[in-house]
Order: C-alpha cells, then structure tokens, then sequence
C-alpha cells in the first residue's frame, strides 16, 4: 500500500495548501498517534508504522487494516517531517468547529501568532489550565501545521481552536471584558483574577495590532527585574494563565 | 574574504563538535548581531552580511573590516542555519564563566533539558525576571547552539551559564534550599517565595533524576485544571520564576 505517490501526498501535508485542499493533516510519534487513534476525535486517513510499531499494537493494524501499513525506516524517515521520526505516522481529516455563542471561563484569543512552536505550546498549556476555547486571527499560523500539532503533544484532541475576526468577536460579546498582555500595563500581580474574559496574546514581534488594543479593558504586563526586551509569547500566556488560574 | 571554505568552516559551526574544536559560535540577523557587537560580550571573529545591512551601518563595516565581508543574499542562504536568513551573520568567540563560589537569588538549574528552543527561551525568561546565574546539567544542550543562541533574543549576552554537576554544586552549598519542578508535588500557590534558592528544572520526557531528587527541599507543582498530562520545560520555568519574583 505505500508507493511512492503516497510519500508524495504524506510530504505535500508539510504545505497548508495541501492541507487545505485535502482536509488532512499528519500527526507523527509513538505516543501521539497512539493517542489520536484512542481519543478518537480525528479520524485517521491513513497509517504507516514500522513493523516493531504494529507487532506492539496489534489491534490497531486489524482495526484500520484498510488503510494501515507496514514501512521500513527508510521509507518513514522519507515521509516524515521530524528530524528523528518515531516509528509512525497518520495522516488524519481536519475538523472544524462552530463558533460557540457564549464563553466562560477564561477564553484565549491569539492576534497573529506566526512561530507553529509557540501555537502549539499555548494550546498545550491552554489546555493544562483548563481553558476550553482559542480564538485565533486569521492570520494565526494555522493549527494542522505538522510543528503546530507536533507541540501540542497532544492537547490537539482536547482543545477546540477557531479562526475568526477577533473585533468582531469581542464586539458580539461587550459583557466580557478584554485583558491583554502589552509591554507597558498595569502589573499583572495587582491585577484581580477575571474568572470570565478574553485574554489576548498578540504577535511576537508586534504585539497586538492597533484596532484590537482599542477594544482592551485591562492592559497588564509581567513584570521583570532584568533586561529582557521582551518575553516570548507562549510564555507570556502562560504566566498569565496561572495568574487567572484559581 | 567570502570563499567556498569560509562558507564551510560557518556551516560546520552547526555541529557541537565544530564549536568546541573552534572556539566559536555563530548568531544570526541584524537585530541579534547588533546586539552583540554592541555588547561586547562575545568577540566577534568574522561577519557576513549583505550590501544594504553593512550600509545602514557602516560604520561596523569600517571597524570590522579585517573580519566583515559583502556577502550576496545567495551566499547568506548557504552559509545560514535558518530557515529564512536576516542580512547577516556573526561568528563568534565563545566564552566561558568561573563558577561564583556564591549565588545570590534565585539560581535556575537544568536537569537534562535537551530541547535547543527550550534552552533559548529559558535564558530569555530568566534574563526577564532578573535571574543571575543559570546552572546546566553536563548533559543539557549546549549553549552555543545556534537554535539556542537565537531563541535567548539577545538574552545570551546578559545571562552567565556554567555546565556542571548538580549533585555537587548542591552539596557545595548546603545552605541554600533547593525547589524543584515536579509533577506531583506541593502546589506552587502555596509554597512561600524563596529569596534564595536552586530552582530546578528536569528533562523534557523524564523530569528530574531521582539522584538529585534526593537533594530536594521542596517539590512543587503547578496546579492544573484540565486534563494535558504536563508542561513545556521552559513554561514550568517561566511560571515558577514568575511565583519567586516579588
């Protein structure tokens, strides 16, 4: 079953125009494969595993016979977009999700987060902290990027992202109120814990975009006893999550 | 100045074994460059850099010129370990540190972290928060590596890093208590900040090697509500030096 036209198809997935026009994205490794294939929440388009891999995990080899596959090291390591590939790899179908029409809890909101490390990240430690939505801009790398999906270490099963016009979206909800992380804000240790808002995280070089900031109720910063410029925006989220987290 | 075997000599600076042989490390794209020309920190031994970069600052081009040469975007490209390269590239000097016989603080200690961004984001949070002294485990990634070099964002520059034995650092002094990140420990929201103390962070899969677990005062956690099974090293870190700064 694999042939050479379908390492093609695994390494065009490396291109959001591939994943766009196919509705699938590869997720890759041991342990989140395994748990994509458990959690059920994407459904696999294909599998290609080493032997050692299916003779571990003989049942999935029978369940998804149809569209499993047995490949040498070689051939994983052709297909895969890691540096080191770890004895697996599915290609899986997109989901999309319909915008809820009411938030609670603490709501992330990404204005134009590029670095796919940094996404992944912030979904992985969203979902620590128990958020249960991101909104992303648009122009957010997109959340099927292998590094995206790869940094999730998982949390791709668990948390529901959207993309959307953040304006838009905070001006259908003017009961929720809008924190931001900015550069030069209110201290976020003297900042009460927000139980409902939408906590906004903008680009890593720019910071959020001039038109979102004008809808910000409260702008708070970390404060630092050194001489970084600036913090990285995975991190910055997170310190603000456990902040808002009771 | 730019030949085929100083295109060589930049390109094997990727590998561990090339930088310790040589002495040298290699910092890319004109905000980090200038950083550390400005600096001083590291000296620089040659610099790569387009036309339109040496004329914004020319005034480089003239003190550097037995080391700075005129390269094509071409030539960049080859020479680059990034994946888009920014007008220029900086070899440098490496340097290393004397253990303080002191520390004063809060001083972080990397157990095993493997992962170059990791490594990069942590000097940039610790230089954020003020942190003085970073200590590694032998076995952490070295900080000459160029991923980590250009995930500090110049932090490299202000941050003193020294690789050691943990185990003996901390029996050196065993007055400072010593807090570790761990999974299942006392909830971080708890435990009273510690003016002075040995902040440790462990490997990325296994956490913190049960030798040096032993040597642990206090074990914390960051309490989580939703269900991802951990965090990011570098976001444990973050948020625990976030708790100990007043």
């Amino acid at each position: 079953m694999f042939s050479k036209s379908s390492a093609k198809y695994i390494q065009s997935l490396q291109h959001k125009k591939f994943r766009d026009d196919n509705g699938v994205f590869v997720a890759e490794g041991d342990k989140l494969v395994l748990e994509m294939l458990q959690s059920g929440v994407f459904e696999p388009k294909l599998i290609f595993g080493v032997e050692e891999w299916f003779n571990k995990h003989n049942d999935l080899l029978e369940k998804y016979h149809t569209i499993a596959a047995i490949v040498s090291t070689e051939e994983l390591e052709r297909i895969s977009g890691m540096p080191s590939p770890n004895k697996v790899l599915g290609a899986f179908y997109k989901r999309s999700f319909d915008m809820p029409k009411n938030f609670s809890g603490v709501t992330l909101m990404l204005d134009d987060i590029r670095d796919p490390g940094n996404l992944g990240t912030i979904i992985r430690t969203a979902d620590w902290f128990g958020v249960q939505h991101i909104i992303c801009s648009e122009t957010c790398v997109d959340m099927y990027n292998p590094k995206v999906v790869q940094g999730t270490m998982g949390s791709i099963n668990r948390m529901k992202l959207y993309y959307a016009d953040l304006n838009q979206v905070i001006d259908q909800h003017p009961n929720i109120p809008v924190c931001a992380a900015v550069l030069n804000g209110k201290s976020v240790k003297d900042m009460k814990v927000l139980p409902n808002c939408f906590l906004v995280i903008g680009n890593e070089a720019n910071g959020i975009s001039s038109a979102l900031l004008e809808k910000v109720t409260y702008q708070v910063s970390i404060p630092g006893a050194g001489t970084a410029e600036s913090l990285n925006a995975a991190i910055a989220a997170a310190i603000l999550l456990y902040h808002f987290s009771t």
